[in-house]
């Protein structure tokens, strides 16, 4: 049995299209952001980072969406999202969810989270007003460069198509038109009718 | 046959000490960021990211220091740096790096690379003074709750070992001193006289 830690709206959805992917047996516990839950003392026992998702296991707590979603690939090895045999493979997929962890989200939280790396308010409104093009280049790579078609790694479906689904979802918000990467927005639209995603979503806005 | 390519000074000594861990085969080359050379035509087809490390494998080329440490982990199951058997501690190993790509290595990245999320000069230089408080914010997390020690998984040495180690080098420069994280301390002198570090780290300022 498994227990998601989640917040609307956040990358958590990745890891919850991704059990709904799997076919795990799991329970999804909403963390209000707007209450500040995330920071509050019983949920920094659950993740002294006070951020989510966070994975509870029977081992364990398993936090950050990479790992979250390999041990999730790991654990149900009949499923959509299984691991693949091939080490190479496995590196690619990680590769791909790595820059989307270290860059695409990064970039995408300079428009509302600039507090974390600097104080002046002028500076948090300069990082937030630079927020489309550096998520604006970093969506352009991914079109060009990595995302194979259909699914990021090709024909096969893996735990990369979750989270691209996940942070092309912020792109209107940071004020990009996804219609500028038609290979994105195929994608996105594809996710969009898949099972998992329509289950996970509406799990989340019940 | 393994080719590394890196540039001294960056995270990308994690992936090179972990291959020398591994035994592998393998070649380092060095790129030289004085001379821009990531951001030439040659070096843009190995990493179209402009970034380092990059792995040239047999099968095609890896790069994100996490998917390239997977990567050596799996492919030496002999070696001290074998992923474990057990899918919950790989998790865990898995986890603490993207913590240390999305998380430590992002806020260092605010000191010398600002321009990457913000145009004006003053924001820039605002991000860089608050650097000090958000890599040590990081540090302290590591020290308190992540690191077990004498590794950062315990009595096993894993491929968090390197990437920590090499994201330490850079407290000093960060304006930070090490001695306020004792087990991060011992944890860098420890790594220190390992035959894999001062070899990589021979091979980069030879």
């Amino acid at each position: 049995m498994l227990t998601l830690y989640y917040a609307t709206g956040t990358c958590a959805l990745a890891s919850h299209i991704t059990l709904e992917d799997a076919g795990a047996d799991y329970t999804a516990v909403g963390v209000s952001f707007k209450d500040k839950q995330q920071q509050s003392a019983d949920y920094l026992k659950i993740n002294p980072k006070g951020r989510v998702p966070a994975l509870v296991t029977n081992e364990g707590i398993l936090t950050e969406t990479p790992a979250v979603l390999a041990f999730i690939a790991q654990s149900f090895p009949e499923s959509a999202v299984a691991m693949p045999s091939s080490v190479y493979e496995w590196g690619k997929i990680q590769a791909f969810n790595s820059y989307l962890c270290a860059t695409v989200h990064v970039a995408h939280a300079h428009r509302l989270r600039g507090y974390r790396w600097a104080d002046d308010p002028a500076a948090i409104a300069a990082m937030k007003a630079k927020v489309p093009q550096s998520v604006g280049d970093a969506f352009t790579l991914i079109e060009d460069e990595m995302l194979v078609g259909p699914w990021v790694m090709g024909e096969r479906y893996s735990v990369c198509d979750p989270y691209l689904f996940t942070l092309a979802q912020w792109l209107e918000g940071d004020g990009i038109d996804i219609c500028r990467f038609p290979k994105v927005k195929l994608h996105s639209d594809s996710m969009s009718t898949r099972p998992s995603v329509i289950a996970a979503l509406a799990q989340e806005h019940s």
